[in-house]
C-alpha cells in the first residue's frame, strides 16, 4: 500500500512537474531569494533550485561569508560583504555544540545561552547593515525588477529589503521562536489546546500545564525583545517610516510552513498559510557506491542512520565515548556522521562519515533506525521513509519537535547530558525491536505520504502565484486592519454593557419613582384616616 | 494568460485523473452518499460522478419522491419510501417562488418565511423519520459493509446514519445557515471582521455593522432550534444514548467547503476544512445544435444568461412582464430559463427555454453578462467564466452572496421585490458597458483558476482519504474534548486572578501589620518622651 501510495505521487509530480515546466518556460519570472544560513537553507535550497529548473530567474542573495550556500546553476548567487570570515562562523558552531553537551548548573545554563544567542544574533545582525548599507547592491537590486522575494523570515532582514523594494513576498519557515508568526498572521491560537514553543505541551493539557502555557507570554515577549528589537530601528531608520517588527511581519502574501498535520498539533490557520511539511523529502536517489556497499553488508539486522544536523558535526570526546559504547553494543551497522577526532572505543559496526545521504539511507529498506537531533528536517525525512527515531534534541525548536513524535509513539527522546550509554543502546533497540513504534511511524508516514500534491510543489506553485500576480491581497484577512480594541469586539461589548446598564439605571429609578409615588399616596391615606 | 492558465491546469488535471484512477481501480472503496434534493444535489452529483467512475462502489440513498436526485451508470440509487408526492415538493416549489415575489408588510413576510422554513423542514424530518424506522433499509445498510459517508449536513439526518453504522464521514457543504458549522469545526470567527449569514456585511465592518453583527446571534439560536432541535430527540432515540446537534455535527473527519477566498472573505480555518469552490466548473462541454445556432446568432453584442436557479423556474406573471419588459430594450440576446407561461411583451431577442447548459453558454466568448438569483452555483460559474453579474437575490445565503461579488465590483444587486424594468435594463447595460465590472470578474477569475489542483479532485482526493484511512484523526482538534471553561482558558485566568488577589490581600496585610507595629511604637515612645 506505502509502496504504491510512493509510486503514485512519484509519477504523478512527474507529470505536473513536466506539464507545469514546460508552460511556465514562456513567462519566466524574477525571483529574489533571501536566505538564512545553517541548516534553514537546506529546504529553501531545494525550493530554489526546483524554481530556477522552472525557467525562472533566480538571484539568492547571502553574505559573503557563509557556510553552506553555494552557487548552481539553477540561481545566482549574488553576495554581499560582510565584517566577519567564515572561520568565525565555523568556530561559533563548534563552541555552540561544546555548550550544548557541557553540564553546568541552571542560572550559569541560562546566562550561557543567553550569551549565545546574543552572539549568533549579533553576527546576523551586522549582515543585514552592511547588507542593507550598501548603496552598489541595493542599486543593483532596484534595477533588476524583480517580480517577488522569497524569504527565510527567522531574522528581519530579507522583509526589509522587500519593503524597500516593494516587492510582494513569500516566508518560507517551520516557525518563529517566540510566536511573532501567530500574531504577524492575527491566527487565532487558543491557550487552552495550542502549546506554545519550548513547552514541551501537547495539544491535550493537564490544568498544570495549561497554566505553564500561559504564564510563558514574558518569556515570548523578552525573547521577541532580544530577537528583534534592533531590527525596528533600523527597518525606520532604512526606510525612512516608523516600523514595528509585526509591521514588517505581517507584510507578507503567503507562509509557507514546512510543517503538517501528522507532525503537528491540530490548531487553526489562516487562509494564506500553505502547509509544505516534507518539502525536503524529495524521492530516493541511486546511493553511491561506497555506500550501496556498506550498506549491503549490514546483512538481517539492518543498519541505524545518526546525524545531528549540519550544524553538530563534532562533539565533546566525553559525550562521543558514551555514544561509541552505547553504539558498540548494537547488531545493526551505523552511520554517524561526524568530523571529530574518532572515539577510541568505536565498535567495528560503527562507520563515522564526513557527510551522508540521510534521506536516502533512511529510505532504504535495510534502515531500522534514525539516531536524530530532532530538528525540522530529518523529523519529516524519518517520517518520510517510515523509520522509528531516536532523538536527542539539543537546542531551538528540537525539544517540541520530539515530543511531538515522541506523543505519537514513533520514538523515544533521550536527554544528551544525563543519558548514559545504556539509556542509548536500550532506546534503539527498542524502537528497533518493539513493534509498536515501527507501526506509528509508518502509520504517520502513510497518512503524510497521502496528499493531493507534493509539498514542494504547493510551495512552487505559490510562490509562482505571487509572482504572477503580484502578491495575494484576496487571503489577507481584513483583522490587519483592526486595532486589538476592534478585533475584540470591546468597544461593541462596552457600547451594550453601557446600553444595559442605563435601561437598567432607568428602570430602577422608574421602579423607585412609582414605588415612591404608591408609598407616599399610602402614607398620606393613612395620616388622613388616622387624623380623621 | 487565462487561456494558458485554463489549459495548463486542464491537462494537469487529465494527467491526474487518468493516473490516478488507473491506480484506483486496484482497490475500489464503497462509499454511502447521502445527498439532500434540489440544487445542494447538483455539486454533490459531479463528485459521486468523479467518485463512481474512478471505480469506487457508491450507493446514493434518496428518498423515493424527489425532484433532481436521478440514476446514473457511475453510482447505484437506493430509494426509501416517503409520506409525500413529487408533486407535493413541486407545489411548494412553485409556491415559494410565489411567496418571494409577492410583496407583504413585515410582519406577514417574517411569519411567512417561518411557515415556508417549518413546511420544508416537515417534509425533510418526515422523510428522515422513515428512512430511521426503515428496518430493512436500515438492515441492508449495515450489511454493505461502506467505507465512509459522504453527507449533504444541511439537515442532519445523513450523520445519524453514519453515527448508527459507525462510518467515517465527508461533509459537502457551501455553508450551515445558523453558523452551526463554525461552531461544531471549532474554528474561531472574530465578529469583528466574520460577517454572520444574513447582515450582509463584508469583512470591513463600520461600528454599526460589527454590533449588527454581534447582535444577530440570538436569530441565529432561533434558527438553529427552528431547523434541528427535533433532529437531537431523534438521533438520542434511534441510537439509544444522549445526542447533542453539536455532537452530531462535530463527528465528521472533512468538511468539503464549496467557496474559496477569491469570492468569501478570508477568516480562520481549520486543518479538516477543505476549501472546494468552483468544484461544479468542471470545463465547457461543446453546445448542442440548438443552442450554437442561437449563439451564433447573436452578432456582435453577444448574448446574456438568465436563470433564477433549478428551484424557481417560473414567476408571477407580473413579475415576468416586468422583467420582458427590461430584456426587450438590451441589444443582446437573452436565454431566459423560464418554465412558465409567455409574458406577453416578452421580446424577439429574448428565449425562452426551459433547461440551459449553463456552465457551456458562460464559458462561450460571446456571454456577455449573467442574471443569476446568486446560487453558490451559478456564482462560481460566473467566476470561471470570468461573466459580470447581475444578481436578483430570492432567499437563504443568496443575499450575502451578492453582496460578496458586489463588493468585489464584479455585479451588481437587485431586489426583485422593488425594481422596475429600467432598473434591471440599467443594471445589465452597466455591467456590459462598463469595463471595471468585466476586469474585476477577470481578475477575480485568474485568482480563482490559478490552483494547483481543480476543486473537484481536490474533493475526491479527500473522500479517498477518509475511506483509505478509515477517517483523519489527525486532523481533528483537541478543542473538542475541552468545556467551554476550558477552552477559554478561564479557568487558568480564574486561578491567576485568585493567587494575586491573595498575594495582594498577603501584602497589603503586612503592611497594615509593619505600619500599625511602626505606629504604635513611635505612639509609645511620645507618650514615653510625654510622660517624662
Amino acid at each position: 500500500m506505502r509502496l504504491l501510495c510512493t509510486l503514485e505521487y512519484s509519477v504523478y509530480r512527474v507529470f505536473a512537474l513536466l506539464f507545469l515546466g514546460r508552460v511556465q518556460l514562456i513567462e519566466a519570472e524574477k525571483l529574489l531569494a533571501i536566505p538564512l544560513d545553517g541548516s534553514h537553507w537546506l529546504s529553501m535550497r531545494i525550493l530554489v533550485e526546483s524554481l530556477g529548473q522552472r525557467g525562472n530567474q533566480v538571484v539568492v542573495l547571502a553574505p559573503h561569508s557563509n557556510i553552506h550556500i553555494h552557487p548552481s546553476e539553477n540561481y545566482i548567487l549574488r553576495t554581499y560583504p560582510v565584517p566577519y570570515s567564515k572561520e568565525l562562523l565555523k568556530e561559533q558552531m563548534v563552541k555552540s555544540a561544546n555548550d550544548v553537551f557541557t553540564k553546568r548548573p541552571l542560572l550559569d545554563k541560562i546566562t550561557n545561552m543567553y550569551q549565545r544567542i546574543t552572539n549568533v544574533t549579533g553576527i546576523v545582525f551586522s549582515a543585514c547593515q552592511h547588507l542593507l548599507h550598501s548603496k552598489e547592491i541595493m542599486q543593483e537590486l532596484q534595477e533588476s525588477a524583480f517580480d517577488a522575494a522569497l524569504i527565510d523570515p527567522f531574522f528581519p532582514c530579507g522583509m526589509i529589503v522587500a519593503e524597500y523594494l516593494h516587492l510582494p513576498s513569500v516566508y518560507l519557515l517551520y516557525g518563529l521562536p517566540c510566536g511573532i508568526d501567530r500574531l504577524a498572521t492575527q491566527c487565532p491560537s487558543p491557550l487552552s489546546y495550542v502549546p506554545r514553543h519550548f513547552t514541551g505541551n501537547t495539544d491535550h493539557m493537564s490544568f498544570p500545564q495549561r497554566l505553564k502555557n500561559a504564564l510563558l507570554w514574558p518569556v515570548d515577549t523578552f525573547l521577541c525583545n532580544l530577537l528583534y528589537s534592533p531590527y525596528a530601528q533600523l527597518a525606520s531608520e532604512f526606510l525612512h517610516r516608523e516600523m514595528t517588527i509585526l509591521q514588517l511581519y505581517s507584510q507578507t502574501s503567503v507562509w509557507l510552513m514546512k510543517t503538517d498535520f501528522v507532525f503537528d498539533y491540530p490548531r487553526p490557520l489562516m487562509p494564506n498559510m500553505v502547509f509544505v511539511g516534507g518539502i525536503n523529502c524529495v524521492g530516493e536517489q541511486h546511493l553511491n557506491q561506497e555506500f550501496e556497499k556498506l550498506v549491503n553488508s549490514s546483512g538481517e539486522h539492518g543498519f541505524v542512520v545518526f546525524s545531528l544536523g549540519s550544524m553538530v558535526s563534532e562533539i565533546p570526546m566525553n559525550k562521543a565515548m558514551d555514544i561509541a559504547e552505547a553504539l558498540k553494543s548494537i547488531p545493526q551497522k551505523v552511520f554517524w556522521r561526524y568530523t571529530g577526532k574518532a572515539p577510541p572505543n568505536l565498535g567495528e559496526n560503527t562507520h563515522l562519515v564526513k557527510w551522508l545521504p540521510q534521506n536516502d539511507l533512511l529510505a532504504h529498506p535495510k534502515a531500522r533506525a534514525f539516531i536524530t537531533h530532532a530538528g525540522s528536517h530529518g523529523i519529516y525525512e524519518g517520517i518520510c521513509n517510515a523509520v522509528p527515531m531516536v532523538m536527542m534534541p539539543l537546542f531551538g525548536d528540537q525539544m517540541d519537535n520530539a515530543k511531538r513524535i515522541e506523543s505519537r509513539g514513533a520514538g523515544l527522546t533521550l536527554n544528551v547530558l544525563h543519558m548514559t550509554p545504556e539509556d542509548l543502546s536500550n532506546a534503539v533497540r527498542a524502537v528497533i525491536n518493539n513493534p509498536v513504534y515501527k507501526e506509528n511511524i509508518q502509520r504517520m508516514s502513510s497518512l503524510h505520504l497521502d496528499r493531493p500534491i507534493h509539498p514542494l510543489d504547493l510551495a512552487v506553485h505559490w510562490v509562482e502565484f505571487v509572482m504572477r500576480h503580484k502578491g495575494a491581497p484576496h487571503l489577507r484577512p481584513a483583522a490587519h486592519d483592526l486595532n486589538w480594541f476592534q478585533y475584540y469586539s470591546l468597544d461593541v461589548i462596552g457600547f451594550l454593557l453601557a446600553v444595559l446598564l442605563t435601561a437598567l439605571f432607568i428602570s430602577l429609578k422608574c421602579c423607585t419613582f412609582v414605588f415612591r409615588r404608591c408609598f407616599k399616596r399610602n402614607s398620606k391615606k393613612q395620616r388622613k384616616s388616622k387624623s380623621q
